[in-house]
Formats: C-alpha cells, sequence, structure tokens
C-alpha cells in the first residue's frame, strides 16, 4: 500500500505543471533515437498520449533521416553534392516524399493512435499548408524554403482533438514538391500558431559549452557569442537559429532536449529544472 | 536522472485509467477523516483537481457530522430523540443548514478552488435540484426523503467545466428546507445522472466479513446475506444500501473506500486492484 | 370587463420599460425591511421573477443583518470593538459566513424559486468570484476589501438563464473568509459587470435634504456638498459611495429605493418618475 | 403612490400567466374590427409586442376583406357568383394578392414594428411556404384548399426573434397564385406547428347559445349539434371547423375571442375565465 | 458523347468564376425588359438560382415600372406634376406599394422558388429594415430618400440560406410609406453590406459614348465629363451616380448591363470581358 | 455574343443536377487512366473541384496500380506469388505503403488543391479509421480485409470542407499495415457513409454483354447470371461485387464508369442518360 500511496504523490505533483499548459498549443520535433529505438518510440507515444489527454494541444513534425538514405542506395540514386550537400533532383525528391509522407508519417501517427493520442498525418502539401520556393535559387535542387504557412488545417485538427503529425513537404504554385529542413519546419509553423513551446528532441544532452558542460538557459546574445567561438557549430546552427527564431517571434520557450532519455519531454515539462538547454 | 525518469515512468503508468474515465461522471461521498484531517483533506483536493483536469467530471456531495453537534451543543439547542434519532425540529433545521451549505460546503469549494479545480458550492435548494417528502411522515421532523432530483444544473455547471459541490439539503413546494442523509443523496444524484462511478469515502477499510478481512467485490446476494448475519450493520447499512441502489439503476460501479489512506481516490482509481469494497 | 380592460391597460403600459430594459444586467442589493417583513419578501420574490421572466439579467447580493448578532449573541461570542466596529475574529468569521451563505442565502433562493425565478446562490468563495484583502492592515479582523471580481462564473449563471444571488464573501489565495460589506460588494460586482443599473433597497425614503424632503436626483459635487454640511450621515455614507461609484465605473444609473414599499422595484423601474434617489 | 403600487401589483399579477405561456407559440387570426378601428389596431398591435417580448412565439394570419371589394370596385372588375361565393379570376386575384401582401401585410408589420415587435410580413408564396390546389376543381377560380405547409421559414423567423406576419396567398408547382381563407390558413398553419394556442378574434362575442348567450367552452360533440340545429351558422361554420381541426391536430386550445374589445388577446390570456369561447 | 464531353468543358470552364465570387455579396437591380418578357424572366430566375446554388449571396432590389401606371390609370387617379415628376400622394402611394410589394415582389418570389432559388420577399418595411424622410421637403410628395439601412434582416435570411427580394418601400418613425428610387435603393443596400458587386439590369447595352460605343469601364472622372458633355442623361444619371456611389464607400465592382440579353448576368460573371460597363 | 448566351444556357442547363445532389455524399474510386494520362488528370481535378463547390460532399479513395510495380521492381524486392496473386510480404508492405500514402496521395491531393478543392490525404491507418485482419489467414501475407471502419475522420473533414483523398491502408490492433483492395474499400467507406452515389473509374465503357456492347443498368440478378455464364469476370468481378455491396448497404447508386473519358465524373451526372453502367 506503501508504494501505491507514493505513486499517487507522485502523479499528483504532476498537477500544477498540467494546470498550467492545459490548452496551450506545444510544437515538438520529432527525430533522431527517440524516432529509431524500440523503447524510445513507445515511450515517445506515451508521453504524447498523455499531454493530449491533460488537454495540451501537440502538434508534431518529424525528420526522415536514415531511412531516406537507406532507400536511396537501395534504388541506386546516385546525387550530385553541392556545398557538401546532397541535391534533390526529381528522383530523389520522389524518394524523400514516399519515405516522409508515406512511411515514416504513418508510422508515427499509427504508433500515437495505438497508445490512444487520435493522430492524424499530413504532409504541407494538404490543404496548401505549407508553400515554398527553391532554397539559393535552385543550387540544392528541390529543397525549398517555407514562405507561407496556412495553419488553418493545423488549427482545424487540434479543435477537433487531433494530434497533427506533419512531414516537411512543401509545394509552390505549380504542384512542385519540396523536401524542408523540418527543424526549420517546426519552427515555422510553430512561430505561425503563437505556440507555448517548441520542444527539438536531439541526440545531445543539449547545447554544451566550451568545457563540455550542458548549459540549461541561452539568450540571443550568447547564442551569437558561441557561434561565432566555433562552440555551437554544424547541424547545431540550423536548430539553435529555428529555436531563436521561434522566440523572437512570439513563442514563449524553445528547447532542444536530450531524446535519448526515456520519457524525455515529460521530464522537461514535469520536472522543475528541466532537461536541456532553453533558449528565451 | 534516474530519479526523474521514473517519476515520468510513474506519471505516464496513469495513461490507460484518465483514457478509460475521461469525460465519464464520478460522484464522490466526501466525509470523514478525509475532511477533518488537514494533511487528508489537501491530499483529497489535490487529487480532485488532477481528476478535474484530465477531463473526468466530478461532483461531490458531503455531510456535516460533528460541526453540526459542535454548534447544536454550543447554542444549547436540546433534541428529542425517536427510534435513537435525533428529531430534526425547525432550530435544528436553521443549524444544520447553516453548517452544511454555509461552512463545509464553502470550506470544500474554497479548498478545491486553491487547487486549481474550478469548484461551485450549491445546496439542493437552489435551482430547484432537490425536491424532498418527510421521512416516515415527519417523526423524525425535518428529516426527508429524495423525491425528485433535477439534474440539470449539475449538467449545467460541469459542462461549463465547474467541480458541483452539494450540500444535502432539499426542499419541498413550500420551500421548507429538508435533512438529507449525505449518502443516500449522493446516490439518488448518482442515479439521476448515470453515473460512472460512486465512491463512498469511509472511515474504515472497506466491507469486513466475519474475520475482518476486507471483502474486495461485493454482488447484492451476497450483501443480503451479509445483512442477515450481522456482519454488515449499523451506520454502514445505508451506504451499502445506497451503493447497491446505484448499481442497480444503472451506475457502473460503486466503492465503499478508506478514506483515512493518502490520495485514497487515487489510489481506488490508478491501482489495478483498487482499494476498499466494489459493489457491483 | 371593464376592470379587466384596465387591467389589460395597465399591463400594456409596462411595454416600453421591458423594452427599454430587456438584456440589460441589474444588480440589487437586497437588505433591510424587504428581506425581512413576510409580505414584501414575497411581493420582492414576484418582482424578481417577473424582471426575470421579461428578460433582464438580475443580480441579487445581500446582507445577513440582525441575523448574524442573533446568532452570535445565542453563541455568546463577544466581539472587541475598534472604531465603534465590531472586530471580525475568526469564530465570529465562522458564524457570519454560515449564517451569509448558509442561511440567508439559500433562503433567497429557495423563496425566489418558489416563484419561478430559478435562482442559484453561491458566495464570492465559488468559482474564485471574490478576492479580497484586511481592511485597514486587519484593523477589524476578517473585514476584507474587495481586490479582484471574476465575473465570469456570474456571466455563466446569467447566460444559463440562472438568477445569480451572492453572499458577500470573499477570499484570499490562503483560502480565508473575509465579511465584505454588502453595498460595497453590490458595487464592485455591478462595476465589473458594466450593469444597466444597480439599485440599493434601504429602510429609508431615498436620500433626504436638510428639510427631511427627497432629493430624486443627485450628482457627484451635490454628494460632497450634502457630506460635509452632514446632511448625509452614518450608513447612508457607503451607501452614497458605493452608488457614486459605480456610475464613474460605467454603470449607467445608481438607485437608492426605499424597500419599505411593496414592490419597490417595479416602483422605480415601471413608472416614469421612479421613486427614491437617483444617482447620475 | 398607492396608485403605482396597485399599477405594479397588476402587472404582477401578469407572472403566472407569462410563466405558463413562455416560449410557447400563439397563431393568432388577425380580422374584422380589430384591423380597423385605429383605437383597436394599437391596442392589438401593442399586445402583440407584449407578448412578443415575454417570450411567447407569435404568428399573424390576417384577412384582407373590405379592402379588396373595395379596390375591385374601383377598378371596376365585375365577378361571376357560384353558390352565392364571388369567382377569383385571374383579374381579381392579382387584386387580391396586391391588397392582402402588398398593402395590409405591410401595414400590419409596420404598425407591429412602430410598437417594437420586430415583424416581417411574408405570403405564403415566400419560401415556398403553402402549397394549394383549387378548391372543387376550381369552381370559383383561384380559391384554393391548402395541400401541405413548409413550416421551416416560419421557424426560422421565430428563432431569430421576428414575429410572423402571413397574407394568406399559396402557389401550386406552376406559380399560380391561390386565395386562401384566412381562418382555415391559420388552422393550417397551427396545426403544422403544433401551436399552443389559436386565437380567432371576430367581430361577436364569441359563439352564442340559442338564447344568445356567450357559450365559454364547448366540445366536438356540441359544436355539431349546434351545427345541425342552425344555431351555428354561416361565417361562424368556418371558423368553428378550422378551430375543432386545430384542436383534433394538436394544437391545445382553439379560442374564438371578441375582436371589438380593446386589448382582446390579454383579457383571453391574463385573466383567469378569458373571453370568448374556448373550443377543446 | 462529344457534344457531352464538350458541355462538361464548358461546366467546369465557369470553375474559376465560382471559386473567385462564392460566400460574396451581389446585390442586382432587376428591372426593365428582363422582369417583362417570359423567356428573359426565367433565364434571369436560373441565372439566380445558379449563383445562389454556387454560394454566392443574391439580394435583389426590383422596382415596379409599368404596372403601377396601369393600375393608376385603370383606378383614375390622377397625379400633379412637379419639375416634370409625378407627385406620390397618398392614393398613388397605396397603389405603389400594394404593386410593388403584393404584386412584383411576390411574382419575383414566386418564379425564382419555382427554379429552386428559395426566396422571400420583403419591402424596407419589414423589420424595419429601410428608414426614409421625404425628398426634396415633400415636393414630389411621399417620395423618400434613405436615411438608413438597418441590414440584419437581410443578413439574417442570408445566413438562413434564403435570397431576399426586396421592394424599395421605406419607412418613418410614423409608419408612412414612401416610394424609393430602386436604383438608389439598391446602392444603399450594396453600400451598407459592402457587396462584392453591384449589378444594374437595364434595357440598353450599357454606357455609350459619343459615337455610340459602348464603354466598357469607367471612372468618377471620365463620369463627370460625360455628364458635362451630355453624353450621360436622363434616366442614366442616377444609375451612373447609384453605381459610382457604390463603388465610393466599399463595393468592389458595379455594372450597368444589358438585361435585354439572355442570361445577362452569366454572361457578366461567367467571362473574361463581361458585358455592359464596369464603374470602378 | 452568341457563342457566350450559348455558353451561359449550357452552364444553367447544370442547375438542375447540381440541385439534386448538393449535400449529398459522393464516393469515388480513382483510378486507371484517368490516374497516368496528364490531360485526364487535370480534367479529373477540375471536376472533382467544381462538384466541391456546388456543395457535393466528394470523398476520393485511390489505387496505387503500376507505380508499386516499377519501384518493387527497381528495389529489386522479389514476390512470392499464391493462386496467382503476389503476396504482400513486410518489405512489400513497405513499399506498398510509401506508394500509396506517400506518393499518390499526396500527389492527388496537391492536384485537387492546385485546382482549389481544399484536399486532404490521409490512410487508413490516420485516426484509426481503418482496421483490417489478414485475408484467408494470412495466405496473401499483409493483405487485408476491412473489419471496421470509424467513418468520424471522414465526416470531421466534410464538415469543415475538405475533400478527403484516402489511401487503402488498414491497421489491426498491432499496429500492422495492411494492403487493402482499393475497390473494397471505397465500398465499405461509402456504406458506412451511406453516401448518394459510388462511383468506380475504370478503362472500359463499363459493363459489357455477350455481343460487347454496354450494360447500361443491371440489378442482383442479371448480376450473377452474367457471372456465372462468364461475361463478368476477371478484375471486373470485385468491382461488381463491391458495387452491389453499397447498392446492398443503403448507398443510393453505384457506378462503374469509363475514366478514359474526358470529365467523366460530369458526364455521368450532368446529363441525363449518364455514361457506363449502373448497379441498382
Amino acid at each position: 500500500m506503501q508504494r501505491n500511496i507514493k505513486t499517487a504523490e507522485i502523479i499528483v505533483s504532476a498537477l500544477p505543471y498540467i494546470q498550467k499548459f492545459r490548452d496551450k498549443i506545444f510544437v515538438i520535433k520529432y527525430g533522431g533515437a527517440a524516432q529509431i529505438d524500440e523503447r524510445l518510440k513507445n515511450d515517445f507515444a506515451r508521453d504524447i498520449a498523455l499531454l493530449h489527454l491533460v488537454g495540451i494541444k501537440v502538434v508534431i513534425v518529424h525528420g526522415g533521416g536514415k531511412k531516406i538514405n537507406s532507400i536511396l542506395e537501395k534504388l541506386d540514386i546516385k546525387s550530385e553534392f553541392v556545398d557538401g550537400l546532397r541535391v534533390t533532383d526529381e528522383a530523389t525528391m520522389e524518394v524523400v516524399e514516399m519515405v516522409l509522407s508515406g512511411l515514416i508519417n504513418k508510422e508515427i501517427t499509427a504508433l500515437l493512435n495505438k497508445h490512444g493520442a487520435k493522430a492524424i498525418g499530413i504532409s504541407g502539401k494538404d490543404a496548401n499548408m505549407l508553400k515554398a520556393a527553391k532554397t539559393d535559387s535552385g543550387k540544392y535542387g528541390f529543397v525549398g524554403d517555407i514562405t507561407d504557412v496556412d495553419e488553418s488545417i493545423v488549427l482545424n485538427l487540434l479543435k477537433e482533438g487531433f494530434v497533427p503529425v506533419i512531414a516537411p513537404i512543401a509545394t509552390d504554385e505549380n504542384a512542385n514538391s519540396y523536401n524542408i529542413n523540418a527543424d526549420l519546419c517546426a519552427s515555422a509553423i510553430a512561430c505561425k500558431l503563437k505556440a507555448e513551446k517548441i520542444m527539438f528532441l536531439t541526440d545531445t544532452a543539449g547545447i554544451l559549452d566550451g568545457e563540455k558542460n550542458l548549459i540549461s538557459k541561452l539568450d540571443e546574445a550568447s547564442i551569437n557569442e558561441l557561434k561565432s567561438s566555433g562552440v555551437i557549430s554544424g547541424g547545431m546552427i540550423p536548430k539553435v537559429d529555428a529555436a531563436l527564431a521561434c522566440v523572437k517571434s512570439g513563442v514563449k520557450n524553445s528547447h532542444i532536449i536530450d531524446g535519448r532519455l526515456p520519457h524525455s519531454i515529460l521530464l522537461e515539462l514535469f520536472t522543475d529544472d528541466g532537461i536541456g538547454t532553453m533558449i528565451r
């Protein structure tokens, strides 16, 4: 019995956090280990189901990562590289879209539904949600920058009690498809929705300083400093930029968190000090 | 961190129970130690706040107990007794109503509001909710039996997101006030609302058999047997009758639980075996 | 037949007044003789039922007066006095709340329901409606000044077609109870609701000038004059102040009327010259 | 003051009647003296405005009577007569429709609006409300029997808070216009709406017995008797038939009342014994 | 089959126009040949039914023209003339109203209903929609200028899916009736509704220049020029003024089109170059 | 101008068909040539956009066909065959899902959006819409039979004004994916929605009799006959069965139409004799 009472105590301890976030919109960039490891996947789905049930409005944006490369390889589609980046030609784009919208999007959706979260998977092409233009005049092929977000479909789905799961694909007026960086896609959507929070699940502990210690809070000035000193570099740069852009356009908090931890989302929300790095 | 992950695990473990009970109506008869002990009172309020936040529709019916006697004594109001029961004359009824509707009802309401549950305290006189007639032709004065429940005000408050807290006072067509047994009051309301569950908080572990062991499940046949053998007796009889009446008129489950345990409500809901005795 | 035609004429004569006030909010401070005399009580209830039925949104705020003193006396609770005012210690507050929220509030509610007005009795503690802080740093104990009014519960009840009956009790963040002057309580609520009218039922003909003649209209300048000349004094000062505060914050009209007249409220509304004193 | 108090008493005396009829539908056949005499017209409009304001849903059906004849005469349109009834040829029908829909309908509408009742004048041709077929295979020309009532437009207007004023004109599938007897038109609409009451304003005291005394209540059996004995005869026959048809198809009460009395409608509603004859 | 495919092609070609105008409000001044010629009448009704079905919100304002004169003549009502204009005395006004509200309004309504457009005919007197004052201090009798438009009834009818058909009659506070120029009436209503388009059906090809060639687009400057040079003159002046007034107060486009062409409304809408003259 | 008038005539000729089908649900199985040929694809999209705009509620179910085979081939995934049918193993299912949900579904969605139809692409996995079990105990691998349709998401999307585009993929309680025959999928959805019409776009003229002449109407008896005589055979059997199942469970009409004709859907709807074969 004592153990059960302790359990009840812990559950009740989540109360103030739930009260704080009820009816708020959270945008979650889902990716990395949390999208691959079986246990982490299930933990993630249960976390989302819980948030959904306590009245938090969750929007998931996912990436595709390794699966795309593996299918490209199997299909023996060779890519040109510019600036070290793969150029997305038409054949590649077809694979990108198949994998993102057809495979990964539906896998996440099914997983969430299995845990009771009533999810619907869409891409930015549905209901003309995401409009894009070619990045750098098409230097990288069908890689695009978002030029417009029509948030009405997302708000519709949230109002009807669904969890929208979004594949980062956009179109232009000629119905071309564009591959969008998932971090930037999540950021653009969070900005337009004026979300309460955006969380980026990564495969790092968060942003680390020069001594590899976690920095728990960062502001714009410090970010610029860390970028010029090279402490923030590589793939972390777009994440930090996306996180900062959100905060500057009205999202209350941006978090870069360690998706390798079980229940990373709940850890961030339901503990006082949170995890990872918060950009404010 | 490991402790936090464990915490998250436990919180998530509540998920299937929440999913099961979301949008369902629970009627809770609140009384006994849970209404007096400071720590238990706060635990109760937090439990209710949590149920409220996860979308369970909670209705509280409370009794008055010792406070009524203490005020009667201070006012030096002497009572006649019939069948060993105090006769509720007009002067007594005034005190009963003052204490129930004015003091205890508002104390519970304020406590729940303090923990974020958005409670509203009413009595059966409000919006003509509870109609009564004198019990046994008035042998006990203004002690009444409920003759009609107009559930619309309760449904209204639930729809608007409030937790109704109800003092067991009813009226008749002449606007007289009647003192209603709180167990029977809770039962009548739960029946009319076709509640999912009714829970009676008591100062016992539940219903005990001849060897003083807890009986975890009981049906009508067993109840009748235990009553004739005198194992169920005294104040437990109306509780068991009320619990059984609910189940027979469409309430899914009736529970007699140990209100002396911290978080007794959550213990019943969020653990597989529950606590106390379930009448089915 | 001629008498019946005359009756119809009179009923129809109310038409322009009803048209003028339909869907408007009236806050009525109920007290004095109208709350004690049996005939006046019934007339009051029928007046409110009529206003309610023709679509005026009525909010009642009541005081407690003599009943509180009588119970305090019976309980032999002695009070300290400061500045000639009774200090509300904890024991006194308990009685105040019992009588206001438990007895008087429910008596009014039942009376209105009996005449068909669909009333619900609440106190300022319900749904955290009234927040207060100690008056003059607690010099008078648990006597409070309203610091915040959350009008949503009142608007909710009005929207659902109820007549809210409000006991002037407030809380602070520690769930303490405060005794609020009923005139000021009615005024604070009317201000927040931007009511069309506030009416104070008193045991005088209204505000009288030096020659004891009724003043039918008063503005701020005249009030100040009459206060400095001592013509307005004693218990009339808070009423006048409350009435003036309303007008200054957006309530269209404040009326101090003679509650000793049968149907005083209808007299004020449905006759061209009204009764009592109007503050503008 | 005493006179004012008396006035308030009388106004309040209407309370139980208002409570009884609130939200109910009344269909009123308006005609005769009440449609011609200036004072009666204004009294009628004020009565309707009052009913409208206290929440009764009023539907007016009017006739045309003498105005039609006067215009026909001025236009020198001669009519054939069959069975002593004027045959409505095309030229006559044009006049009937002009006068009913264009003149009288709008005059009533404007009068009601002037007294605050928010009226809208339509004919049975609007929104295809009334469908008709020629009476007796066209023996009387464009005189029709109602074959179908589409009540949706009336319900729509009532829901939006309007008083529908209906000219008794119907169409067939070829968009021909038909002149409908206004009593039968009111009856057909009341039946379809399952109205609470239908009232026929006439230029008699009601139905009189052989000694010319008013009969206050009549049932089907007595009606048949009075018809065979010739006591009910002439223009009263269709009125009685229409009234009886209503009662038989679900309208609670049919009243034939004396429209020559001022405020005849209120007299019927707000006095205990009513006026005229009630068919049940 | 090839013919059917061609048919489908043409129907589909209307798609972009429908998409452009869906949910927009069109006010159509209906008059002239299109109101008299049997084939044009039916074409008009089918055009309106189509607009209604594809989601365009159509409001019809009609005139009366020759029918009024013919009835006046038959009734031998002689008129005084001022400035060459007929003075509308009371007898004339009665005829005007009978014909407009009773005959023409209902004829149009029935015609539209026959083709499935769910029309309701009202005049400016209904629901107090149009208020007027005498033009030039009553020089022309009951000819009025609109002083106020209460658009709520029109919006109500549009919301409920009806096509309002409006007779150009207005009232003043004394319930007098006024004859309103139908062009100006349509214009006043379109302005208040902030319509997308107003279309005036005329018996000319549009506005012609000095060489009798159609001018397809006109702005304010050109209009002033053409008026001073006398090219725009006579009955075309109020139409042009009404059209221009609309555009200046927020209506997107005003069109003066040739109502003598079959389907003139569709021709204007669903062909690229439109017909008639557009005022911008 | 004459040509334009002719155009208007043709557009208006669609009116009665639009009136008949407005607000009705159409389920369209999209496949074959209409899904491949560039011109037919655009015609299809414009047809759907038109139906959508005139208020018909369209639901698209699509197949995948050749694209799946081509990707399987490129990936060098070899399949086992049973009864001449390809067994869908896990690797194949991944490809099926990628192509259907990721590529084809989004291509159709984008195409419809480009023509203004506000489409959203989902699969049967979204919101747990389609539940399935293995066909013939798994003889064909992950080929499934639909066991349950939760139509709420489709109704939600229709209510919000979207065109749902559905990929025929279902799940079971273990979140496995199943490949569903698109004809049967469309049929199951149409049955559950009680659609007005289901249309199967095929690459034949419809159902042909023994002499290769088109049969325009078929009932159950004739179908059985044609099946036993071998006239209906091969891939046409499931189509006919699906079509018949619909009609038997409440869908008004089933049509097998020639998708190779431009605007085949409009041809069926907006011409009197329709095209293809109707099953009733």
